[in-house]
């Protein structure tokens, strides 16, 4: 039984990791930290845990964690996360990072996209990404796993078996991608307000979201062997629904292909993913969520491959990869606890 | 045509009076006041309203308001109301105030549910209470109208007809009432972030919601003269949806009734009234949203009468029966604008 | 490990209920027949189970089903279940039915409200209800479950404790319950296609529920030692989400009581009962969705005992609470497979 | 004062018609027809129009109708239109046809896309294809107006100053478009069913939708005199929300292009049309829900534009516009009722 502390324990994906670890049979929790929160019991935070778990938030202390905790989940904002990291690395404490902070390995780049210097380089350099599906063989080995973002796992898994194969062009990739509003974070804002964000649908961030040099990085790793970088045009938008991304991405062949190879293309590529489904019809958000599944299809349509994949934000996106990394590195079987 | 000014411009009320007023032959809104959006145009609040007026929001001033309207609608919240009414009534600028200020007659009643010692009693003895289906005749020389809240009018318009008639018990009447989250208001809060309030619902301020005891004073008055107060049992709950007020209320009958015969009572009673529409079918909030109507029926259950009753909260609970009010004042038909 | 047959399994609660047995260590779903769907997949009727079983739907016969399985859930309308039970209960195989069929004990009740003869008296005579938390000592060795309606069970946990200690009136108990759109089945029908259940919010069959007489039968049951019969006044109204249950209730209490006393009261009758949540702040639908619990509380209001309680329609309302009979039936811990 | 016809009087578009219509100072709806509701009265298809107006449905007579209307507007089905049209021309009524049937001026692309032979090639040919924005100088002479469909208004309205200045590439272009669930009639359907379309979004009829043609047809219109056919990628997706419709268009700029100049571009182009904002912040559906307004606005993002484009489907892309046309038919102001 591996001790796990919770760090940043009030938010959604905080809640939906502690729900999942409370069925796992190698883990529970022992720590939950929480600055604003400190003294709450877990339960008062997210009712829906009502009579599952006897914990009180503490103030993060790193000491007092490693005495406990063999493992941290962190969900902190950015910034916050490479602010904790190092201490808990130092004592031993193996870390699962859900904030950006270590998913981007270039520090030029996370400065230019979240306007703040990277103040961990060295921790930069160790960090594995955490996406199984890509790196599953990295990871068992991980001390600081860089959870991937939500936009960024479905355009990744989305996107990977075309440019492994280069069997796509890879400037122009479009990635319109359409997320349910729990992925801006628990915070009130005007724009997340109920009447403001009920029946109401609109893109935001065009052209600037944070997540498009990670889906670049990541996809030009992933063709690394065989081609330039990746660079996506990433359109995110908000839909009025709790849960859940569609991502409908558009991408020219660099030959001729047909449907019928690629769905096979991605069966092969994902043989080895059970949480990965490549389906024949249209996949729709609601039959991944509350899951840890990611679905996929495409189509050919006037010479464009078109991809449509969907996954939960707060599962596959963000909770449930990150206890997918927690059992690879812990030794259980990969879908633990996520089926 | 009537200089209007929107005293607090920001709101989902202000808004709906804006958008509704801009179609009324005889009102022209020519000041829009709000603290903190000073010097922001009125389409920039509200990007609804683009193309359709050029006005610029400033912070309230009584003189200059009184410059250029005859009318101020207040959207304000309680206790600014109260500080901006007598500095209008003055300057001769007649009011109609959408906050709580001016509802309650009784300044004892006003600080024990708010909070706060009533400090412009003198209006409050001047004040006539906005509802004209019940108060039609005093409304036209009226220079401070109390424009009632949502729930309230929903849940007395559709007792009014059993209380005037002296046909109920008047105490344990229970008003189980069910309103979308406009009701609550533009300001974000962490239980009408999307997340939260989406895909639930709850009651809230359970026995302690201040529209109880407007409800029962206009009731009260209803009915005085055939008995004594009437003192409701008042349940607001939260639907995840933006607009719409259902009452469901049952009442104890004082003898044998009849479904026909108490329809028939609701249409006499309402004949005068162009908004309101006794219906035989269930109503359901959908036919009255964006709309001025108040659709009402009843049915007997096991001995109680059940009344079920709603109205758009935005409209028919505030900024409409504020219009309506409007019409009253400066002799327009009742219906200008509202149909 | 016992052989389970979905009879009926294109419904929504029957697609819960393999969700749920899928983490059943002592049970495998080796049977699922449909009329309409023989020959598809399951996965193909519910595409959010991909990958997860391979098990095609099969039309229902009783002699092949009894080779598989040694229970069987049924997800049938009323009439067919009645029509299927006899069957099933001849060759062995024990049953948890989660339509109407079986609750009713009085079949004259039974014709008048659900407006058939009954065909299945003996079997009427054998059936327990099937609610743990009122008759979890019946229920070990049942043959037979009538599994409660989703309404019902809200309405009974909801006020069983101030019946069995005869704390209100047995008359006049107003149930004004509310409930997200899957309560009333998969079949697509006018009043819940989307633009037109969605944003709206009205009562429904109001004085004429069907499970009204179900909530009667129980509560006077549960109160037999100490007085007459239960008579709710139901309302039933629809919420525009998925999944959820809210019943305010309003009883009148035959004496002085205090909130206090009564919450302790609920806490020691439920004590036994891992399911049921004594809460003090006020339930929200969503902090039980997706679970098996019961949240409920209560508050005194000028002099009524209101009591809002809720759970998931599809869980703790169907699926759940027949998993919960499962386990007693066969010897698990009550909360297997539902925490 | 203008006799109008509503034919097919049940659907959405319809209702929507007849609620703005009822506030046009110059029309007055004398008949109302639908097969199956014969006998009916408007107001219990769509009680929202409870009071409004006192009309039943009748079948459809040709004869009866022209004596009693000027004009028509039809909300039927594709191929009901065309066996309608010819009827209504003959005898001197003027049609406004919110069906496909006369949208495509090939008959041949016709029964390609919609599976039927056009029977109607004669009225195809004087048909005027009633996108007032375009096409304003051919519309009050016409007699048949083929009023657009709502995907095709809020795409070629935002790419047609692009394709008339011949700026973009005509291949390839990817329109990426979401809409309210309004968008699919008013007969039940399972994949509409509240509980499935709810909390969900997916893409249908990818590469295949109807809609595409018709595009592709107006815009290479817009642009015949600088180059070839237009061809459109078109994906539309299904939003859990009433109405709006939300298009992300991805163009590739032929050579070096500047936001700023591109907008002004957009400004100039509509300079005479009331009902287009061309907006500098991101659209959202919700402003510009309930009115006739299209607005737009476009990005450059890594070489590509990214025109965003809304509307309601119901108004400006059915019953709005089709007013629209009305007006400009008729001699009225084109902005009447509208506003």
């Amino acid at each position: 039984m591996t001790g796990v502390a919770i760090v940043g324990a009030s938010g959604y994906a905080s809640r939906e990791l502690i729900r999942i670890l409370l069925n796992h049979p190698g883990a529970k929790v022992t720590v939950a930290t929480s600055r604003q929160d400190e003294g709450t019991r877990v339960d008062a935070l997210h009712p829906s845990l009502a009579t599952r778990l006897d914990l009180t938030c503490e103030a993060f202390n790193a000491d007092r964690l490693a005495e406990r905790a063999r493992v941290a989940f962190l969900g902190l904002p950015h910034t916050a996360s490479m602010a904790a990291v190092p201490a808990l690395c130092e004592r031993g404490v193996r870390v699962i990072d859900l904030s950006a902070d270590y998913r981007l390995t270039d520090p030029i780049v996370y400065a230019d996209w979240y306007g703040h210097q990277h103040t961990d380089v060295a921790g930069l350099k160790t960090a594995v990404y955490g996406l199984p599906e890509l790196y599953r063989e990295r990871i068992p080995s991980a001390n600081l796993i860089a959870n991937p973002g939500c936009y960024t796992s479905t355009s990744i898994l989305a996107l990977a078996p075309l440019v492994a194969e280069n069997l796509i062009e890879r400037t122009g990739v479009i990635v319109d991608a359409k997320s349910g509003v729990s992925g801006a974070g628990r915070a009130p804002k005007p724009n997340l307000h109920f009447p403001e964000a009920n029946e109401n649908f609109s893109a935001y961030n065009v052209g600037k979201h944070r997540h498009t040099p990670e889906i670049d990085q990541v996809l030009t790793d992933v063709g690394k062997s065989t081609g330039g970088p990746v660079e996506v045009i990433f359109t995110p938008h908000l839909v009025p629904m709790d849960r859940g991304i569609l991502a409908t991405i558009y991408a020219t062949p660099r030959g001729p292909v047909a449907e019928h190879d690629l769905l096979d293309l991605y069966r092969t590529f994902y043989a080895r993913s059970p949480f990965v489904r490549v389906v024949t019809g249209l996949p729709a958000t609601k039959d991944s969520t509350n899951t840890n599944f990611f679905d996929v299809t495409l189509r050919i349509v006037r010479g464009k491959i078109v991809v449509l994949a969907c996954l939960d934000n707060l599962i596959k996106g963000a909770a449930g990869v990150a206890v997918q990394n927690f059992n690879l590195m812990f030794g259980h079987p990969e879908t633990t606890a996520l089926l």
